[in-house]
């Protein structure tokens, strides 16, 4: 059949829809009628080499021109377009592994291949949201066994780009289940760097929260690296902390992730693959895990934490990862400082040994730079606390951060808000329980991460005593309109520190 | 807060994004900003006293003017806009509902009331296509008891309208997963209404498929009815055949099918729940279900239909209603027309007696008219079919479906397509399959539904002997253009009709 003829030209809406591909096509436009296109078809797109399934959205007034179509961000970018670009539309081939994960939804195991052409199917982003979904639901739902967990994590890695960083141990660390304030990955990077061992660390920006490592470590150094320097940085220092973005480390975790989160699913087998595929990718050999366990943290109870390190360790031994499960207290933050500036701060705090540095965060990352360099063979097993204590006392960990900024492009100082506003006690009390996820969300609504000064300051910690007027946080913003949003919400919501009668 | 600050002026886009309500807003809007709105964001968005839940889509480029939120067809009919209206929006509640769907893919029974608390959810459009498959996905990989199902078909009746037709049986037909030109509702109509009972059919339009038995009937009648103008046809005739599109009958049951269509999965307990669902809305009390097994019908086997009747009967008899299922062979099409008019000729061909009536058509349709006559009392057991085969013989439920049509606002003659072309025996045989699928695409293809003459007439069934040459179908076609399309999709296909040597 002639192609031509069904071809229209390409426009750029400018709409973010995020990884959905969508096309905005007239409905009386040629091609939906010939084709039999409505709205939320999944159609073949091409142009020229480049191809991607796209999901149809149709227009009915004068939006578009006939001939036209528009495309969303991720279509234009998949198909590397210019404006006034002919493109093409088909049926998309048959999703076959849907069959693969209709018998999985009906109680049967992942057969030989069948999570390898599922990602590949994703990868090549032939799943859409209901198709994503279907899957997370049915592997939390019916389960993954060790066999299934691995072949997923093996998947999702061969999704993406490995790393490769030659001989001798590749040290990482990573959190479970992120706990504001938690920035301890530039104290551990420093002090197991300064002792001589490797840990390339890619970490991630905000997606919900106030703040993710990379956006903290923005504030004291760049942190957009390419593959070559982040070589180079790795090469000269042993370590580096940059932004992960411009490696595609198991990319499909990505998009996985969105869909777990908009339904609030934790699935064992997921979590497994999601960690363990991010770190084989990047190439470590190593790997010390902090898990958070608190009754409002991804790990609630000690059971879960022995079943998930359980399932953890059986996949990572499979991949060649030694790894190290540390338990850790997820009942409160951690440190002072919400938002990418103020955790910098605590960081910064206990890396120069600050009298006043938070003295969870110091513990916290000792305990696993620590484990790290007992997992490595750079301390014998029993003293690896005390040698990075050590380390960091005497400020070979400070000199070795310093030199990774440097080395990532020069370091800089973290900014301070103008606008700040103290939160006080409205009683006398001991603080009983502190609402993460809203003192999260009052960080966000006073500018963080974007405003990377933004956020908010914890003064009193779980079971401490305040007496009435005494602050409990204070709000920094930089402008006045984002503070007294901040307040706003505050005002307007139940106690974020919750103080009771002693 | 003061909420003026955050409204956006409504402009209508004229994008349909299907069911999905999807608002456009420029980035760097102040709502956006303030809110922390990103893109795939879910909010609520109220104007007036209408609101609903929304997806967001940022806008990077001019295509809005700051101040301004676009609006997809199904936001602004669910606001009930004007443009320029000012339009607010927030952070819609938590949905509570999600952690009663959790505890469903985590292995649980769904509790008392949770179903209804789902539904409720879904029928206020608080959930998105990921919260509705991960519901489909959970019910299918989990699986619901009988009671389980009864509680889901409780609900949905609730979130629709009921009608209420008085005392006496109100009998009713199903069939469950389609079979191109399997027409018998308006000659089931016509007979069980000739002999005196109550019928008030409400049908759909096709939405996959090449005709609706509301699209079939249309070119014969108008079938776009209020309920007072149904509720006046079926007290002058005792029955009708009118579009469901007017009465919301468990609406929720519509969003459902979108999402098991996507996945292509067939849960019994959704299954149920979405024919009894209607049928009690409707009021029916007697019900015939038409269940065509064969190996690519929804139904493949015999112990498939045994186990889905069982379910069926269980849930029937706790709504009240009587149920009969009649099992039919589910190989081939039924009839020879294939489009809307095609399938109507086919109707009335049956209607009137002609020598040349499909037979398979008129014994199927006999065997539901006569279970309805016997369950609903009208006629002794053993006797409905050939009570029914009077009527149809004698010229009653003609007269009767005359007399329909013409209460309905007026009988009209079927129209005829203008381009036809046989497609052709290329060896002689036997007809050893037809690809229903394939013959549904080429009729789509040549112009069904919305051309309502197009379509195709099939003219070799299973097993009938042909020579070369020889006419196993003919296109019919509105335009030369649809005419050519059809044909090259035949063209360029494996044969739809496969001729195997004798």
């Amino acid at each position: 059949m002639d192609e031509s003829r069904h071809a229209l030209r390409a426009r750029r809406l400018g709409i973010d829809t995020q990884q959905e591909a969508v096309v905005y096509m007239r409905r009386d436009c040629p091609v939906c009628r010939a084709e039999g296109f409505v709205a939320r078809t999944r159609v073949r797109v091409h142009s020229g080499s480049a191809s991607t399934i796209a999901t149809v959205n149709q227009v009915l007034g004068d939006l578009l021109d006939p001939g036209e179509v528009g495309l969303s961000e991720a279509a234009w970018r998949r198909l590397a377009l210019s404006d006034g670009d002919l493109v093409h539309f088909s049926h998309p081939a048959p999703l076959d592994s849907l069959s693969l994960l209709r018998a999985k939804i009906y109680g049967n195991r992942f057969g030989d291949r069948a999570l390898a052409t599922i990602v590949g199917d994703i990868a090549a982003g032939r799943y859409s949201d209901v198709h994503l979904t279907a899957f997370i639901t049915a592997c939390a739902a019916r389960g993954l066994d060790d066999g299934e967990v691995l072949e997923l994590t093996r998947a999702m890695v061969a999704s993406g780009d490995r790393l490769d960083w030659g001989a001798g141990p590749i040290v990482d660390k990573h959190c479970v289940g992120g706990l504001p304030g938690n920035r301890t990955t530039p104290i551990v990077v420093a002090i197991v760097a300064a002792c001589g061992l490797t840990i390339p660390k890619t970490s991630s920006r905000a997606i919900t929260s106030p703040a993710g490592t990379a956006d903290v470590m923005e504030t004291m150094a760049p942190v957009d690296l390419d593959l070559p320097a982040m070589r180079r940085v790795v090469e000269r220092e042993g370590g580096c902390v940059v932004w992960g973005g411009a490696v595609r480390l198991s990319p499909i975790d990505d998009t996985l992730i969105r869909v777990e989160r908009a339904l609030d699913i934790d699935s064992e087998g997921q979590l497994v693959a999601s960690v363990l595929s991010k770190k084989a990718a990047a190439g470590s050999t190593h790997l010390v895990l902090d898990l958070p366990v608190g009754p409002t943290a991804k790990v609630r109870t000690e059971a879960d934490a022995e079943r998930l390190e359980g399932a953890l360790t059986v996949v990572a031994t499979s991949l060649g990862i030694r790894l190290s499960c540390i338990r850790t207290d997820g009942r409160q933050p951690v440190g002072r400082g919400i938002g990418p500036a103020l955790e910098a701060r605590d960081v910064l705090d206990v890396l120069q040994n600050r009298p006043d540095a938070p003295p969870d965060l110091r513990t916290r990352s000792l305990a696993l730079a620590g484990a790290l360099l007992e997992m490595a063979g750079a301390a014998a097993a029993g003293t690896g606390i005390a040698i990075a204590g050590a380390v960091l006392a005497d400020g070979r960990a400070w000199r070795k951060f310093q030199a990774i900024c440097e080395a990532q492009g020069g370091m800089r100082t973290p900014p301070e808000a103008v606008h700040r506003r103290p939160v006080t006690a409205v009683r006398a009390g001991r603080v009983a329980a502190i609402d993460n996820r809203a003192l999260a969300m009052a960080a966000k609504l006073a500018g963080a991460p974007v405003a990377k000064a933004a956020g908010l300051e914890l003064h009193a910690g779980l079971d401490r005593m305040v007496e009435p007027g005494q602050p409990l946080f204070t709000l920094h913003a930089d402008s006045p309109g984002e503070l007294e949003y901040a307040l706003d919400y505050v005002a307007t919501h139940p106690p974020i520190v919750r103080v009771e009668a002693a």
